[in-house]
Parts: C-alpha cells; structure tokens; sequence
C-alpha cells in the first residue's frame, strides 16, 4: 500500500457543549495542522498516488472554508460539536467527496482511503480514517 | 475509524542484558518521549473518542509509575529487558487494564484499540498496538 | 551564557483590527505553543539556571491566565491587538514580573534575559526577547 | 503488532517525466528523510523486534547506495520516475531482502511486515507498506 | 526585540566543488526548509512586526526564483559553491533588498535585522544573520 | 554572522544532589539531542562555515565520551551535578578544545563561536553559549 501526506493549516474559534469539556465550553480557539493522507493500492504510470499539487490545492480549498472563522455561527455545524476528532471527519469526507467528483483527476478515483489528523498542540491530536 | 493521541514523558535509568545490546548492557538512561493513542469506530453524543483530559490524567499516572526510576531495581522488572518496545507494551496494557476499569469514563469501555509509541531519540522508536 | 527552555501551550479565540489583517479580522483562534527561555550567565550552585519546576509551574500559571479565553472580552486586552508578537511581550513581562517577585526562588533574581516565542502554526511563529 | 523505527536521509538529484509534475520536470533535488519501519508480531528472548544498531547499519547501507547521486543517471532507474513513492518502495524492498538474506540476523527472519515513509519537506510525504 | 518567522522550502540540484565535500562534489540535491526571520525593536499601530501575509509572499518570490533548478546551470551562481550558508546569505540579502524597496510596506523600512535558516536535514542546518 | 548546526544524541544515566531537584534526586536517566552550532563571521574559500562532515565526527567524538554510561561513576564529574544546563558547557567546552586544537581543519580555527543545546524532551531544553 502507497500513500502521500500534505500538511496544511486552520485557525478558528469554538466553544464545546457538555461538561466533560471543562473550560473548553467557553469560547476560545485552536490552530490544527492538518495532515491528509492518500491511500493507494498501486501507483499510476507517473510513479505517483495522486497528483500531489492538485491534493494540496483541494485540501486548501477544504480548510479554507473552516479557517479564520467562528465555527459556533457556521450554519453547517449547528447541534454539533466542532471537537478535533469531529473536524477531522468533516475534512476526510470534503476530501472524499471532491476525489469522487474528479478534483484529483483519474489518481484521485482510485484512491483506496483517507486519513485525516488535526494536530491541536504540541501533546494532542485527533484523527478520521475512511475507506473510499 | 477515530483515534485521539496525548504526549507526555518519562526519564528512566536501566541496562540491557543480551550481547546484542552492545555498549546498552552498561547502566545508561532514556527520556521515552510517550504518544498514546485511543482508537474508537465511532464518537460519543459530545463528539469525542474519550475525555482527553482524564485520558492526560490517566497516561500521567501511568508514567509517573515509571518515570524518575532506575528501573534496573523495579521488582515488577525482574528478569526482563525494558526496551522500548516492552516498555510500549506495559504501558498499553496499563492503560487498557485502566480503560477497563473506567478510569476513562464510559467512553474508555468503547475503544477498539490502543496504540502507544516510545521515541527514544531523534532517530529511533517503538510501538505496540493492540486490540481492547 | 546558559539558558532553559520550556514549553507549554494556550488556546485562545481573538480577532484583528487593520486591513492589515485581511480574514483575520474576523472572529476566528489560535493554538499558540510557547517556548519560555531563561538566561543567566552563570548556573548556581546546584548547577542550574533556574528550579525547571518551579519555572514551569510559574509559565503554566501565566498561561492559565490567557488560555480557553475569547480575548476580545477580555478588559485587559482593550483597544489592544492581540497578535501573537504582542502576547509574546506580555507573557515575558508577566513571568518578568513573577521572576522578580521570587516565584522562581533565587535563581530567577539572577536572570539576565527572557525569549517567548509563540508557534502559531508549523509555519509560522513569534517571539519577543528582554533583558531582566 | 510490535515496531521499530529508524531514521536516516538521502540527498539526490532528480528530475520527474510528465506533465502531471510541472516545474519538477527540471532537473531538481531533493532531501528525503527516510523512517523505516520494522513490524513483528511478538518479541524475540531479547525483548526486542530486531538488533537496532544492525537494522540502522543496513538502512544506512540501503540509502547510502542511492544518497549523493544524480538518479537521472543510475541505469537502474532508467525508464522510471524516482518520485518519493517509487523510492519508498525501492528502498522498503531492499530492506527485505537483507533481512530474508539474514543481515538483520534471526529476528529480521520473524519480521510480519516494513513501512518506509519519505518526507520532503515540512509539508510533504510518502509512504510505502509492505508485508515480509 | 521582537521577531517573527516564516517557513517555506525549496528543493535544488548542485554540485560542490572542493575535497572536502567529499561525496557532495557529484551531483546530487537538497530540500532546504527555509526559516526567514524578521527582528524590529517595536511593534507598528497594528501590534506586528511585519505584515505577515506579505512576508509570505515576499518569501515565497525569493524561494521560487531558486527552487526546481539546478544551481550548477544557473548564471548568477557561477564560480560559487551553492552551499547551504551560501544560499542562507543569498536568501537574506534579497530578502533585504525588497523590505528596503517597500515590498514588506512600511513595517519592512522598520526592520533591525534578518536571520535566515536552511534546515538540509533532520542533522543539518545552516543560518545567516544580518543587519537592515 | 554566519551557523551551522548538527545534531547527535547521547543516552546516560545520573541523579542529581539537592532538594531542588525532587523525584531526581533518584538515579534516573535521559536522552539528550544535542544540537552543536558553530558560528563564524565569514565563510572560506569552498563558502562554508566548517567542514560539516569533520564537525560530525568531533561532535560524535564527544558525546561518545558521555553517552551509554552512569554519569554518576564517572570520576571526571564527581561533585558536580551533571545537568543539561552543565553538560551543555561540558561539550561546548570540548568542542572548542578540539577546534582550537585543529581538529575542524582551519575553517576551525577562524570560529567565532559555539552553541549547544541539550533537549531532554518535546517541553524542556538547555543551552550553553561560548566565543571562541
């Protein structure tokens, strides 16, 4: 099994409904880095998963519908809890979704899965697997 | 699948038994820099794996058992080599037994598995997953 | 001249005022990972720049002043940008502040410099550098 | 599952046939710092999954076979894009054949599988898994 | 003082020329993550030291006159060994030259210095510092 | 003023004298990553700072010294606690010996100065700062 991971980056603001996130139900915020990774059974005649800039541009294009906002007043989240580990499902889903569509060209539609991983400090991340 | 990942680390004196270990069969030490990650299939109704903060708390107290110790003179270590890869796996299962016994709340009785990696330097690591 | 370093992090949601800052003028946040270095130009008879514990104990109490904060409503930040070089400054002039006071025992009264570097993102960081 | 991981790098020039890799059609370079990874299912009397300081030995031997060179010229490559995929494969399977050959000694013979990852740079990289 | 920095790479083929560089006088290549460093004594009205979506830019346009190439054929290195402290200089002064032409805006006019850092490696780097 | 740095890393045991230290006082251990910075103002006729692969093998000549023992047995450090911050100055100290001595070539000899940094894990690290 193949795979290519590219880093990118969001900065938002949330705040966590229920208890057991303490101080984290107020409002407050987080850089994640985010690594996505392609999966791949074979390479394609280049030599390569998936065009690795056409991957960067689509998870540019992915995180920059989330960066720089407040993701308690985005419509698409409301009753859900914007957690790390719930993001980095919403990214490998985008991500899934745009590969399916053909936004990584022919690479993209043999792709065999996904990981996303949103690294929120220094000593905690979260990650989605998905098949696809 | 889901996982969440803490860091935390421990500093340890101990040495080696076995030829293969070379200049390592003298007493030496290692920090083991400590990644735990806690894999689930699905989130719990507030979106998490499991608590990050009990799970910290957990991972620390299962490190402060080991750390600032020679462990050359740990009774529970008697007649074993503390690799890093044995080491990995007693803090696995420390973890699952504590898991299991639902020091990680009722999401820590949901976890498919546990993965936790030691890097003992900038060049080299361990890791031992398992099942729960 | 010998320093310490030590890392912790915050967690904040804030927004920009300046064209300056084109998205980030929005409500959004940041994960900033922080290096506190202490400087002295001599160790001390126990062979240290200063008691790491009681260093990291003072940087996790003047962190804890600011993370899982919105700083916008916070009234000592009005009228003040909150960029990553401005909490630099304020974050080394408070553990300044905690130094002189003798928070970190003798050893702080004899600091001859602070460094606070604030990691924004895996590509973009701040500091700020003062004498003591 | 047990693993270790080793760390080493490479220095080549390279460049990369079809359109798909735009500018990197030129002739360019690239450092890639290489994890290999040795997985085994149980641990050996040693309480290890393989001699660390042999396994460091033949990834040095592997990359230093390729390191310092133009790959455009080795005749071995000839009609194929060294991209960082292709050469995590080459290098993961010449990894196992020194250890089916017995370079890594008996522990290399009892090893279940090898995952080599190659990062080029602080945003990108690419693995290949292979079973042993 | 204050600072910031922003990380880009690039990745070149070269050659260098002299016996003490061993291997490295065939040609081969690097990645070079660059840190670009911009130090002022006093934030702007803004709370910055520098318009950072600028500095990107501006970073970027330096590091893409370089990347994708082999040094060996470019004209404005002839007679020049492309080192990794050579080009960290290179780096710097054109970095300088457009903050002193107003590319950075008016905060670029304001800076005390720069420091530029090529990390070649997980073992290696290379810095240059300047005055402005 | 123009660097470079090189990485290596050294595995000890020690325990250190005085309340200061806490659980440390205990015979524990460490992994040091030593980060050996070599500082000059102009680079030689090949357009380097020093020859890297000779300050490769010094700096490994030096922590070879150290490293895979009890640093208490030690006689040439009986008396004195054996901290990063110390063994920080310990191979500052024989880095420049060496260099003077021509160890470095003549690149060596024209050093303006040397830093070294000790990181003993992913939050605390020291440094010693020396001219030469």
């Amino acid at each position: 099994m193949f795979s290519v991971t590219i880093r990118d980056h969001l900065m938002i603001a949330h705040s966590l409904r229920g208890e057991v996130f303490g101080p984290a139900q107020g409002l407050h915020g987080a850089t994640f880095v985010v690594d996505a990774t392609f999966r791949r059974a074979t390479l394609d005649a280049d030599g390569i998963v998936v065009d690795i800039g056409r991957a960067a541009e689509v998870l540019r294009g992915v995180v920059g519908e989330l960066t720089y906002r407040n993701l308690d007043d985005e419509a698409e989240f409301a009753g859900m809890n914007t957690t790390a580990e719930a993001l980095a499902q919403v990214i490998a889903d985008r991500l899934a979704d745009r590969a399916r569509a053909g936004a990584l060209g022919d690479g993209g539609l043999e792709l065999d899965g996904l990981v996303v991983t949103l690294h929120e400090s220094h000593v905690a991340s979260a990650s989605y697997e998905r098949s696809l």
